[in-house]
């Protein structure tokens, strides 16, 4: 017998006591014991919840009942989930966890206070697609040569409604944030801060990195418009944020920004609020692993999974926790500068002479080069929007390039730059 | 220290010996023991191989020695590595192997015969996909409604042709030949039985059916042609060759077969010779998992994990071998005429009165109802082509029409008949 405290008895707390229950003789087939839920914490226990297990708000009596075994945090935040771990960890307790921020920020710190107890962390990227198995166990013979995700469903749903239907940027985050899939201050998941958290976490896998949010590049969707859309239509690209981690010798890139990507490619085929990440080994190539990144059902079938294996394995898994890989220590974060990639710009001039010797010069001095061109005058006005592909060239000197045709008078508004994903 | 005897030095042996090698380091800090190649067998020991182990022609050189602790079947073919297996799991040997029509017929005899010893076969099912892992760990906390598979990158490779190049049969089949994606007997690709083979091996994962490829619904793709292909575009469908599992209730339906498939879902959009396979859990909705089916280093990666997880779990992997999932005693393998589904039908008639009357009425008969319908008269001939889709319906319902209306007089060349896959 197995007993489990889930912590924060909010969607996915109710649907991973509810699995439990529902698939219960098939769970303990497979763990190998019987596993019950004696309790849950909750801060306002007046709420109706779907659920039926003992429920408290004092979360002491999970911490200091030696017969409770595994605990489940599902509380969101940072700070209070980080004691409440850390405390559970030090009972010996085994920690299941969904919650991404909190494993962004301390998952070297819950590691190092863990020692040989098993944290499971399946549910915390890419919600019930088993991501964090496919890296551990399914693809063991392989190093990771990259790693490329769509882990935020409320931007891929907004961009999928931009391309398919011509919505525009803020129709859109009306839309998803009546529909549910967007918060009141959408920052969060359309500045690609939540992808962010996703992607930390896999490099650790892949890589042992140990970054933070505030250490590896982060944009946004916030800037794209109809004219990038039609813009990469015309070039057989679609437009994605994807979460990126890259090996490049020593160096590793971590970045999550938007991409014009070709539309043959699988991950660009990806539409709604699903989730998908491809990941390249070195000896398997390209695989790629679908599904829903959020809901209740989903999250708490990753949630469960973990519960069955910390059971059925414990320490011995290789699924849990966040021991450094293999040959880690080699590995460092690569600079943001020095990222190469090719780019795509677009930028609202004064229609009148001389405006793209300007900016073919500015390119010209900063080793840019360009691929395709394309002007269109707006009508009834004397403002043209010049929209351009680069080849490959690096990061700095795009950044450059930028900030010095910004300074031209003729120019209005900024420019607008996404990098292409090859 | 655990070595290793690879039977068959073919494309896939090759691959795993060079694996071991130039990832050693990294496969030994992850199975925690070093893997020696200590053999290869092979039935011409003058070809040239690029590899670097000892060869012989005599597998009695593997069986007797005790000191190899592992056996990788890669003969190909079933009766011949059946007794090879057989003697390497009597010898108190693991085996791991890629053989999946060795597995589609043996897969029970041999876990009777292996009892506690590990038998991986992860490569055997969509190549370098780590499917069986998913199906096994990552998933654990559901019950499986549905898998259903692209898991025969020949026939996927034509499919693609053929609808976005408008090639026809013959002419991609050969050119499938000359690229060597496709035997000179094409049958077991184009035919449907090396996806079967896949899907039989899935479904005892799934649900323990201890079904033969001849218990169960297996056709081909040589009959579509561009007529097909353009009713299922016009009406938003792809066409592609699936092998599918199916619980309703306590049935299990497993069959494969052509099916025209609305173009949004992910697996519509799987083209050329990738494989992949979507599985639906009870509580996690539908997950995908995507990649290379075949290729040396694509299937070796797949050998190589299980070689990993064997040295590492041993006979506590739930990974490995075939035991019965829970509960599979109640379930039972579907009738094939006991398959519900939409269809579609193409066929050709003279177009004279009272055709439509006499094909309307007998669909009546046999409780079919039509849903699109679309007739065009080939030009300058007095032929028209009929294509309809209907509602769901009985199988057994449909192949009582089709006899029906194939004994028709104004019906030239039988009736062609494509499942719709919801």
């Amino acid at each position: 017998m197995v007993n489990i405290a889930i912590i924060g008895v909010g969607t996915v707390g109710c649907s991973v006591a509810n699995i439990l229950k529902e698939n219960k003789e098939l769970i303990q087939a497979r763990a190998g014991k019987e596993i019950r839920v004696v309790k849950g914490v909750v801060r306002d226990i007046s709420k109706k919840r779907d659920v039926e297990i003992p429920l408290t708000t004092d979360i002491d009596e999970v911490l200091n009942d030696d017969s409770i075994d595994i605990v489940v945090e599902l509380m969101g935040g940072v700070d209070e989930p980080f004691k409440v771990v850390k405390l559970a960890l030090e009972k010996k307790k085994a920690v299941v966890t969904a919650n991404k921020a909190l494993l962004a920020y301390h998952r070297y710190d819950l590691q190092e206070i863990a020692g040989d107890i098993p944290i499971g962390y399946e549910a915390s990227v890419a919600g019930g697609i088993p991501i964090i198995n496919a890296l551990k166990v399914g693809l063991s013979a392989n190093e990771i040569t990259s790693i490329r995700g769509i882990m935020n469903g409320t931007s891929n749903y907004m961009l999928t409604k931009m391309i398919n239907d011509g919505v525009k940027y803020d129709d859109i985050l009306k839309e998803a944030q009546e529909l549910g899939y967007a918060e009141a201050d959408p920052t969060f998941d359309v500045g690609g801060f939540d992808a962010a958290h996703k992607l930390l976490i896999l490099a650790s896998i892949a890589y042992g990195i140990d970054a933070k949010p505030e250490d590896i590049l982060i944009e946004g969707i916030q800037n794209i418009n109809q004219d990038d859309i039609s813009f990469a239509g015309e070039f057989g690209y679609s437009i994605k944020l994807l979460g990126i981690a890259k090996k490049i010798n020593s160096n590793i890139e971590l970045r999550v920004h938007p991409v014009l990507i070709k539309q043959t490619q699988m991950i660009a085929k990806i539409d709604g609020v699903m989730n998908g990440i491809s990941v390249i080994g070195d000896k398997v190539g390209e695989t790629l692993y679908y599904g829903p990144g959020a809901g209740g059902d989903a999250t708490a079938s990753a949630v469960v999974s973990d519960i069955i294996e910390i059971v059925r394995a414990g320490k011995s898994s290789p699924m849990l926790g966040f021991k450094k890989p293999f040959k880690s220590e080699n590995l460092v974060l690569q600079n943001k500068e020095n990222i190469q990639s090719q780019y795509y710009f677009r930028m609202s001039v004064e229609d009148v002479s001389g405006v793209l010797a300007s900016i073919a010069k500015t390119l010209g001095d900063n080793n840019i080069s360009v691929d395709t061109f394309l002007q269109k005058v707006i009508e009834n006005s004397s403002i043209a929007t010049l929209q351009f592909s680069t080849h490959e060239c690096k990061e700095i000197d795009v950044k450059k390039a930028i900030s010095q045709i910004e300074k031209f008078d003729f120019v209005k508004d900024g420019v607008s730059m996404i990098r292409i994903e090859a």
